[in-house]
């Protein structure tokens, strides 16, 4: 399998604009990527998904680097995301987890009490997380000067898989949990905190040179619930990131009421929904924070000149230093990826 | 059946005082009725309930009026809330919709152009909604003094049920449409406000005390896409509504950025999730709105103690007129209904 990209991708110049844009320099244009643009919007990725289970495509660093470069050599954009799931590292240490299509990932034994946090160690990683580098080592090889974000689920968002069993609508039994035991929630976020630590640092060694902590949850809480019973454990996770000298941006869904939280964990850039105009975002964070987003990913389902005019209007509304184009969201399934292409172009050439 | 309330309901002087405390008036405590008070938290329904599908169950007036007077027989809240589902008028007017355990409602036939629309016609009230009316009219005489809460769909909510053909996590091709066809989509929220009137002035007609609209999944859009795209769907119910001279309570989760928006519709009463704070809801709306919330019904699954807890600061943290207690989303099916029995009790007794 090929894993080069072609001669047309974007130019050396344009290599480190991410890095640059996340730091807050100065750029000549906002960098497009788009979170889940490896996945199931493109049908060279369906046709190598054929018969896996997700959980295998992850696990074998030849197919995890190929999912990874395909939407880079498809739409030219300025940063990869390595193909994974939040939950590869609790597989790694043995949690029986399964992703079911159309639902989601599905935890065996779900974790409600103290006797469970013992399945929740720290993985090792030259055994536990050796194939997880070796996917960022091929995608890196493969990307040549585009830079790879590595990625992991944030302690609140990986526990709610842990504590309702799978995917759940409102995350109830998870507060239920929090609210109830303290302790044992305290515990628990620490210990996936460390999870979370452990593999974004071994993407990092393996060349990822940044990293997005996925909290898609945490927006079902509220700013108290957030500060008492979440932003220790993230404090603990970025302090550890902190180390490896590269930029995080963190994300949820819906957290526009926690923007300040999310800031607050020490995250260089924060992930930005589509209903927090950008704007109001950049005024409430102030200049020291990198923004992503927020194209609603609704527009990509639309005709192009839709997309356009929302693309145009989220463009209009950045903020000229410390921003970073991507979608609200990821990208749904159903997107034609040609939106797609033409979206990156779009954000490319605008300024050019 | 029988349909009357034991002599140890709450007395007559309670009676109205949810009528009272949504009108702004000052009142010895605030009333309490829950979300999803009727339904499946019950063992009394899950009796009734059984080899029944949900739709013949709200079909059929004798037992849709015993749902909804067991909560208050068993709870002793301050009002009643008909047994009911927000698609029961698209059902009336032919719409092929199943509600399917464990899933929600699925539409057999989605509605995409406008060449759907003319399936949403708007209901004969003597002939689509006679069942509703009759349930209401049955609950209404078990009640006595209790006041029924009526309520509705909102046309936005609505739409994305008929959009997607069932439930979504985050409602894209509904939002893909309004952004790609306004026109389309104005004109299908316009039917789906005379639906929701039309079932509204049913249930007022036939004894409804006060009514909620129910845009739970309203908060998926920002601020601009509602002004734009619901705000005047919202205005032609909530106009038509006026008419009845009934107070009318406006709901959606996740809407803590859209509070002043879910009250200019013209709503009396704007419900809070557990998201937002009520004292910053109180800021920010002011004192001729009517406040209904905000307990995060996760505290419902702890033990009493921690519920009492987080019962106590909602209570603390409410305006003192204008407040109705209430959770900040539907009771959760899993929860005991002896937490919810000592909830009520607690409302009601702690200002005695």
């Amino acid at each position: 399998m090929a894993l080069l990209l072609p001669p047309d991708r974007p130019a050396p110049a344009a290599a480190a604009l991410l890095l640059r844009a996340l730091r807050g320099e100065e750029v000549p244009r906002p960098p497009v990527w788009f979170m889940r643009q490896a996945g199931r919007s493109l049908p060279e990725y369906r046709e190598l998904r054929r018969g896996r289970r997700m959980l295998d495509l992850c696990g074998t660093p030849e197919l995890a680097a190929e999912v990874t470069l395909q939407p880079v050599r498809r739409h030219g954009v300025d940063a990869a995301i390595l193909f994974s799931d939040i939950v590869v590292p609790l597989e790694a240490v043995g949690i029986d987890v399964e992703i079911r299509p159309g639902v989601g990932p599905v935890i065996a034994t779900p974790v409600q009490t103290r006797a469970d946090l013992a399945r929740l160690r720290e993985p090792e990683p030259d055994t536990d997380l050796a194939a997880l580098a070796a996917a960022v080592r091929l995608s890196c090889d493969g990307l040549g000067e585009t830079p790879l974000i590595g990625f992991a689920g944030a302690p609140f968002t990986l526990a709610s898989y842990l504590v309702e069993g799978g995917p759940s609508k409102a995350q109830a039994r998870t507060r239920a949990l929090m609210l109830a035991e303290p302790g044992v929630w305290a515990e628990l976020l620490e210990r996936l905190a460390a999870i979370a630590a452990a593999a974004i640092e071994t993407q990092v060694r393996a060349g990822a040179q940044a990293v997005q902590v996925f909290d898609s949850w945490v927006g079902s809480l509220s700013a108290e619930q957030y500060d008492r019973h979440v932003l220790p454990a993230m404090q603990l996770l970025l302090q550890r990131i902190a180390a490896l000298d590269v930029p995080v941006i963190v994300f949820g869904l819906g957290t526009g009421h926690l923007l300040e939280r999310l800031a607050a964990t020490g995250a260089r850039a924060v992930g930005v929904d589509w209903r927090t105009p950008l704007p109001e975002a950049a005024a409430r964070l102030g200049p020291a924070v990198t923004l992503q987003g927020n194209l609603d990913p609704a527009a990509c389902l639309a005709p192009w000149e839709v997309c356009e005019r929302h693309a145009r209007a989220v463009l209009d509304s950045a903020p000229a230093r410390g921003y970073v184009f991507n979608l609200g969201h990821g990208v749904q399934p159903q997107t034609d990826p040609g939106i797609l292409t033409q979206l990156a172009a779009y954000v490319r050439e605008r300024h050019a």
